[in-house]
């Protein structure tokens, strides 16, 4: 693991999550630019000292320089964002398989040169939209893709959040403080969580967006980032869009949900009820599918790991992530294919995708209009 | 009343309302253009066939022709859109209140119109933007009036429907067939519900229109009006907003429904749960606000008829424009004040201020782009 | 009216839901004992002062009196439960129709009375057991009629309430003051609201009571009637039941509620959320049912106003016991047959199995076990 | 661990939650009295080898052989009902710390002898009723025990499930196939489900049984255990309960929850939406507490993961009792006092309490009354 130390919230969600099935375990780490601080967190994960680094240019070349079935099979990257492409391309070019956080990259240039290095280095490299791990997310692409709703007409994918509604960053609040320093996030709310909406939507419709416009704002006075965007979409196939997020929503928690209408049926899903799908056609009642049942289809149930009606939250879906991935990666070293359901993760495709997305969304923000948002990231 | 005969949904909508509290009855008609429809409805309605007329204009002058006492007070129009503005002007000019179904007219012109022949003829004109009736509606207002939720940052109302998702106006469905006629209705979805949108919005926060990016789609192949319309507002004071309305999102019935967030709370509120109105600020429980309580401000309980736990819902809410604009035009044939809740209706400048909103909306979307917004009625 | 003077919540209501459908007109009344108090009640309703009577007896008599076509058609009785069995016979030995609050009787004597006085009059009577006038209860009730839930099992029927969690009886509160009078009220919560329970498990499930075990407790000290009833049931044919009513559930309103358990299905419902019914099955999704759409069963839609997603609540449940009671009376008047919905109302049949169950379950409380509870009411 | 081989479902559980927050590993096991099966579960966990043992009593022997530092610190059992009491006690015996699966044992003396057990021998013992592990439980307990409701009147408790509506026992269903069997689980609903109830209720008020009246069935033919349970409760002190368990109830999932009602306010608390707790007063809104908040008492915050909006769930409040048993062992093992919040688990008495509770309702069904209640465990 590269970032994560002592105070870090997603490093310590990232490490629940590949532990909580058996699969994986972490070995060595960089968890800090501080020495210090990363030699306080090895030692609180009980690590072979000899394996906690003080920078992640020493761990990806003294990793790569340990005997075969020594080394770390993979490497996490948890940092702020705009570390993730020198963290991530230094493990590439090591021959590392990398899980990394998302937003990808703070810089398009960067997402696109991180997906060239993927391919020719031939890492698997899985970005942890986490939200697309959930069960009954998985069963809303399924349906939508077996034409359950029809074609789909109208997307609303909500991220609202309101823990940003004051300048908290000027208050010591350690999360808050980098993720509204343009320099280390990129962007605000678009970047944070908006990106996670745009990734939803797309991975549940399958749709490729065609045209944006958003409202990008600032609400909070003194912060240089954006902590509310609200976009009006277009998808390639005459499909239209509503995507909102914001930090500044008091009240809201972590409400991303998505509304999907076809021309048969539509779909909601809400994150913070994460084991039920609502399924709407026509004229019939609307069904309440629950995560853990026999009825869903086979995606699903592969997800899962309790019985129905003991719920399954945030980490089993962040730990999805890990575990598609990571199976991915054994097969990769053991040199086999690996299973069906296996490959179903974020790729650094869909990473370059999701940082187009932010800066085009925050162009559209300036120019006050619609703006082309066609793109396809070099393979 | 004019309008309203056999079949007619809303006309019988209205009559329920104004029945509901017994301080008013139906003694006329002009329920029809066919005179034979017309004299059924009446019957129907066990009414004195000699006020039951074949034509608005000669029940306009033929109860004006009556003595003081036995003519009807006001009358309520429950037309097709379209003929709302005739009918009002022909009442309005004999000296009659109004009490009329939205939007209030088809062109921008009329809704001016009608603005300035009610300020010269004195007259009460009441427009049946029913949402606002509902107690925790106006708990809502005064709460944000009061300033529980600091100053409003962002609203997020919604309007989607699914009952016309598919060509059903070719069916022979009869409310389907004038509210997707251009002619007939004016505009389509906007013209329907997202008029009842943006008065939901406005009604509660205050908040006027500053400038709007709408994006107007009609899906249904053969129809030639919008039925989903996805906004993004600026409000005048930096508030920023998302309107959406949807007449083809199958699985929705009538979930008009609104987030307010401010700098200090938030308020949020569903049509198809009306008798909770939740309540958030940024560090504490969520509070949920219940119909029927001693805790409510004034005009929520004033506004209210049962015991908390005893659900009312939308004819209540509707029947509240009714009772309150009955009082105003009782005050007033009395010569007397109204009461200090009796004016809470909504009013013809609001009802121009809806169309002016309409037409906005659909200039955005022809011109893909922000517009003005800004508009104030003639008084 | 008899019963229903000024601040009586319960008499407001039936006059509301006796006017929602403009079918019935209240045109006379003995509204309090006090004849002050009766004629002010009489003058707000507008009624002719010469039949607004200082007693039942007087109004009964003198409406009796009137020449055919001028007197009432039927008579409803809004007082504390005691007077309801003396209003009741004179009515009907004056011939007269009656609708009727509940429970019925504080004696089961007067209630078996009330029976034979019915048949032996001839005469329709209508209980307002109001719940079950709710269209998704009669949805239910159909469903597990025709099968969709196979045998029942188990019965669940709760109606907490909270509002006599303190001793508000002592302060003045009117409607506290005698529903927590032994003497005019007969039993606590078991009499005002156990009832109901019992009587919508009964119309939902068709199922008779075999035994009963009650645990019957007053919480609030001072008061001398019960304010908490839990119980067990055995159901003949072997189905189980929970049943339990409270009025000293702080935070519960009135939230009347059941489920129903069958070897192929269940079914839920809230009288708080009154438009949708639960129904689930042992290998599917769950059904989310919702009034005023067309696959609903054709008791559901005929018990319906609105179409869906404008929701309906307690008052058009109310009117729905008013309207079938009015038009088999109507029928009878004329001499003609209801319709197939018409006569799905309430009866004093039903009635005076309430009254027995109420004594029955105060019974085993005071015994402390089983009690048998199997009753059948004279014809 | 002993128990939990292939194709358990509960000893899965138990190694997620335990591995959850990397403070603890398995490291040996007695999975199946089927060697094989034993050997083959402890590959798939990549255990040693010579530490997957073919018998609890060969691993309780040779791992009590081991130096100090290799041995196992406790073990966990998570076997059939009617094994649990010779496993425990074989561990014990050998000086061993004890994580158990509930109900703790099939037979009350066993239950009693175990609770000598656990004092002769001085080691730690908890049980996992896995529902008290849930933050917004222990914030429900911290807010009765300091007063927020005032003195407990009422509680309501439920364990409704669907799962063996028929007869899956005789389909080769495994979970079904023990949990049904008199021999191995001791009782059906009311020892599978209805002891997590009463040990829920007991948690969170702190209430002890007076008496009780159960109603024990068995639905399913053929099947020679109870598979519903209602129940009539009496407290001491005064407070009344229903608790009722079911397995019949199709449409159920696991649906735990309890509502709590005092003399000042209640609660209300459900496990398919364990982020949220309830909190009503007698004269104010509904105030939703949620998970992951700073308005929160200690010791949720304490037993909690993630931030506001992230949902926690089942394995997480599975996971407290691990950690928290855990860190009071650790604390233990080092001849230290655990931490505050450590020693926050169901213990011994616990266990014997939920077994006394199990024979007296079955007892009270086969009396069909009232039975005394009171237990107190040795010590």
């Amino acid at each position: 693991m590269v970032g994560g130390g002592p105070g870090a919230f997603i490093g310590a969600v990232h490490r629940k999550a590949a532990a909580l099935d058996g699969e994986m375990d972490i070995v060595a780490g960089a968890f800090s630019s501080n020495a210090d601080k990363s030699r306080q967190q090895g030692a609180e994960l009980m690590l072979d000292p000899g394996r906690v680094y003080s920078s992640y240019q020493e761990m990806a070349e003294r990793e790569a320089a340990l005997p075969d079935g020594d080394r770390i099979d993979f490497v996490s990257i948890v940092t702020p964002n705009h570390v993730h492409f020198p963290v991530a391309k230094a493990f590439i070019e090591a021959g590392f398989h990398v899980v990394c956080d998302k937003p990808m990259t703070t810089t398009l240039e960067d997402a696109e040169a991180l997906c060239r290095l993927v391919s020719a280095h031939d890492v698997v490299f899985a970005l942890t939209h986490n939200y697309t791990g959930y069960p009954m997310v998985k069963q809303a692409r399924a349906m939508v893709n077996s034409g359950k709703i029809g074609t789909v007409r109208k997307v609303i994918v909500e991220y609202p959040q309101g823990w940003l509604a004051t300048p908290i960053e000027r208050e010591g609040h350690k999360q808050a403080d980098w993720r509204t320093d343009p320099k280390r996030a990129g962007a605000g709310a678009l970047g944070d969580i908006g990106s996670h909406a745009e990734n939803l939507a797309r991975y549940i419709t399958g749709l490729e967006l065609e045209a944006l416009c958003a409202d990008v704002t600032t609400f909070v006075e003194g912060r240089s980032i954006d902590d509310d965007v609200n976009m009006l979409v277009h998808y390639e196939g005459g499909a239209r869009g509503v995507l909102h997020a914001s930090q500044i929503s008091i009240g809201e928690e972590n409400n991303i949900n998505i509304r999907v209408h076809g021309t048969e049926g539509s779909l909601q899903w809400f994150q913070e009820h994460p084991n039920w799908l609502h399924f709407r056609t026509l004229d019939g009642p609307e069904h309440v599918y629950k995560r853990g049942n026999d009825y869903l289809t086979e995606v699903a149930k592969h997800n899962s790991r309790l019985p129905f009606g003991h719920p399954e939250a945030f980490l089993e879906a962040f730990a999805n992530i890990y575990v598609n991935a990571g199976r991915t990666i054994a097969a990769k070293l053991a040199g086999e294919e690996p299973g069906a359901f296996d490959t179903d993760f974020p790729t650094v495709q869909d990473g370059a995708y999701g940082v187009h997305f932010i800066f085009t969304a925050l162009e559209s923000g300036r120019q006050r209009g619609w703006v082309d948002a066609r793109y396809s990231a070099p393979v």
